[in-house]
């Protein structure tokens, strides 16, 4: 986006930008965008952003009709559709049902986000002890008095149905008065797993409840998921920036993450994905989390994914998708699984509840494709099945249509709580600034100016009591020590804004001294 | 025992027994002694035991002290207090407090024990698949309409506080408003944490509440052990017969299981250890259960305890000790767990609380010893840390007097219904058939004879609804394959005892088709 110099005219003059010969064999590109290596829908989307930040369409404004876009540029529809969608991911757009596209009331017009990343060649990362520097982090920030958390990726307890889930629990202990008395059943409780196969099918997945085996969480499904296909040793290939947790999996197994270049906006780069299994031939997996990705927010189109589930199939390498976020978009669709994609069992999906239903309960599942029988046989090894309280309790809310009623509530939370974050850092945090966001999700990624190490910026906030997750936990290289990922999920009070002041000056206080 | 040919005279003669010159200087070995490998105080025991048989002690009669069996034998203390204590193990003697041993009314006169196995030469186990043959067995069992199930390894919910547990759970989701809304914290809950540091005082351990890890029961926490210690392809020494899931584990890790001999009396063989370690140079650790062995019910003598520790420090070898039954004891008493000789950290000891406490709380514990960083590591890279409700409400239980009055009832009733079980199976059963009699814990290990198929009987019970643990999932080797194991833990109900009687007649059965 910002890395893109601007080389289009305003939007009443002759088509610039055009689709390639093939699609739209009437256009005539122009040298300049013939020569700009950026995919047609995005300068696109640039130029009808830049006209919106000069003022040439105003919040409410209607945005030209896909079919005009297709006409004024002589584009195909897929490219017009796509940059509408992208420009909605960018919360530049907001789409109204049956009424099209209209320009949103931008957070805040200086608002830069975050660049796409240079592309680089990815290359096998000499693991720096991923664990030792969370365990660290971590560490400290237990250790100090941190009266602001930033550094979490989940809402607050006033964003959960807390009330209900406990009197659903205390129902289930009453209703099972044996619960404690007999081990749990293998797999799962059965109405949890139904509820869950139920809800799948919004994402287009049909899943057997048989398939569906209850996780401790979704770091416990990452774990089976990669213990099935893939051995110490093995090379996987995982989204940079990505959540440390997954990282800290790989070195534990000894397993060697290739980080792929990975766009705020479309998630992992399939043409770095490409490139790099041409370098090495034997990644075993690909771990990909498709919607509101943990730092990101990017969310992967339909095409990226549908066409990601192709090449893993041709090239025998494993999908592992992570799609914990998928039910916390701004506009309320569930978006379609990776897995919907897949004929062969090569995608294995793993998911949780503790993002969207409760943080305190550590549910998530996993249905193994073709190593189901794999899974299965490692998660008894394992840690034996779940406990049946949390499933009992969380199946009878899942039936209800109390769950629904909290997704709705909580996206509108979320939605609210992000913007004015994103608002708060925009204003206060120092020129230079850039960061996400995200259509959807929990998190803000934050580029400080200057490489502001975050590590230090992670300390100096420490001592204030305001606590941040630094940019050099989500990879191994050193490419986002300059980053930092901040909570989107906390209700914006005079506490936080104060926190984020804090927050800022002490960026600012870094930035003079080179730190 | 059975497999010693006895070779002592009557009580009242001159002592054929004694101990080494070293222990007793004065004594003269018989020759028939000094050529038995057996050693000393079993030698005295099967004397006694014989004396008992033959009706020359009867049931309520004292045995002569300690102190008359070191002078009627010329015999060390050690020996005398040995012999009494392997006597009690065996269920042939009781203790009372302030009076000495009696002699115990017997379960039947005709009770075999298991025989101790023949010293084998421990050889590294080519996997014959034991994950595909615990799947299947598994498998079978839960699609059959099973009407009394002998296969489990815990009581029955009537033996649990499950009323209390239910209640204090209640109280913990009252308590604690934000339980749902907030993750748990690592490590585990404070106030349940310090409870099993308390009463891991018992077992003369000396544990900071800070170095115990909550696990999703102790297979996980045995997982973690073996992550921080091994790799895949290394070997791992077992006792045999052992618990399937720990062969399950190490098959799904690639490591290679070395079965040890084990003494359904005194437990895993120090001597093939020894030999073992002599021929296998990469022996990383030793798992151990060193009190009411799973499915033994065997219980290691402090000596072998202390000598395995020293000998493990010398030779590098970790030990992880699963002590997950130590308080299920006849006797009440809670054995000084192995990591109590420990003073390098080589000792990780592992347990869990759903024998003892609740079959339907996936409650266990680690602690690491010098590996506690890499295993408190692997827990957050695996699982996370453990929900907090079941903490909360054990924790509770723990701290209060009801914990130590379940465990005498508890203790008091498993008694009653092994003996009982013993008692059945020695009755029906068909002659040649032996038993453990373990003086704790929940299960019972049968040897049937005529080397019938325990998977052959499997199929032939589960078709009358009765489902039983066949030997042949407790080591890759076939060496069990005519063993069984019995759940000790049901009340013995008179549906228990018509099952207990169509086993028999099935056994009976196949030993006729030698099947």
């Amino acid at each position: 986006m910002d890395a893109v110099t601007p080389t289009l005219a305003a939007p009443d003059t002759e088509p610039l930008i055009a689709d390639t010969p093939k699609a739209s064999p009437a256009a005539t590109p122009s040298p300049a965008a013939s020569e700009d290596r950026t995919p047609l829908y995005r300068q696109l989307a640039d130029h009808y952003r830049h006209a919106i930040e000069a003022g040439t369409l105003v919040p409410g404004d209607r945005m030209p009709s896909v079919r005009t876009l297709m006409e004024r540029h002589q584009v195909s529809l897929s490219t017009a559709l796509q940059t509408c969608r992208h420009l909605e991911a960018q919360g530049v757009l907001e789409a109204r049902p049956r009424s099209g596209y209209f320009v949103r009331t931008p957070a805040r017009a200086s608002l830069v986000p975050v660049a796409e990343p240079r592309p680089w060649v990815p290359d096998l990362m000499q693991y720096v002890g991923i664990n030792q520097r969370v365990s660290s982090i971590l560490a400290r920030g237990l250790q100090a008095d941190v009266k602001v958390n930033f550094a979490v990726a989940h809402g607050s307890p006033s964003l959960y149905p807390v009330n209900e889930l406990q009197q659903a629990t205390i129902r289930a202990l009453r209703d099972n008065p044996l619960l404690y008395g007999t081990p749990p059943p293998g797999g799962g409780e059965a109405r949890f797993r139904c509820a869950i196969a139920r809800r799948a099918l919004e994402a287009r997945m049909n899943i057997n409840p048989e398939e569906i085996v209850v996780t401790h969480g979704c770091i416990e499904a990452v774990n089976l998921a990669l213990r099935a296909v893939a051995s110490a040793g093995d090379v996987v290939a995982v989204e940079s920036p990505t959540y440390y947790a997954l990282l800290q999996t790989l070195e534990s197994m000894g397993m060697r993450a290739l980080e792929i270049p990975t766009s705020p906006q479309t998630g992992i780069s399939l043409e770095a994905l490409q490139l790099a299994s041409e370098t090495y031939d034997n990644i075993k997996a690909v771990i990909v989390v498709p919607h509101f990705q943990n730092p990101l927010g990017s969310v992967m189109p339909d095409s990226h994914k549908a066409q990601l589930v192709k090449w893993a199939e041709s090239r025998g390498v494993a999908i592992i998708e992570d799609d914990t976020y998928s039910a916390l978009g701004d506009d309320g669709n569930i978006p379609a699984a990776i897995r919907s994609w897949d004929t062969s069992g090569n995608v294995i999906h793993c998911a949780s509840l503790h993002k969207t239903m409760a943080p305190g309960m550590r549910l998530g599942w996993i249905a193994g494709g073709k190593w189901q029988w794999r899974v299965e046989m490692l998660k008894y090894a394992q840690t034996r099945p779940n406990e049946a309280l949390a499933q009992i309790a969380m199946g009878e809310f899942m039936d209800s249509p109390r769950y629904d009623r909290h997704l709705r509530r909580l996206r509108a939370q979320l939605r609210e709580h992000r913007a004015a974050m994103a608002e708060a850092i925009a204003t206060h945090f120092p020129a230079g600034t850039r960061l996400t966001l995200p259509a959807g999700g929990l998190s803000l990624w934050v580029e400080m100016p200057g490489s502001v190490s975050s590590e230090r910026l992670f300390d100096a906030a420490l001592a204030k009591g305001i606590r941040v997750a630094p940019g050099s936990l989500f990879s191994n290289s050193s490419r986002y020590d300059h980053f930092l990922r901040i909570n989107g999920g906390q209700p914006f009070t005079r506490e936080v804004e104060k926190a984020v002041r804090t927050l800022a000056t002490e960026v600012s206080r870094l930035l003079d001294t080179n730190g």
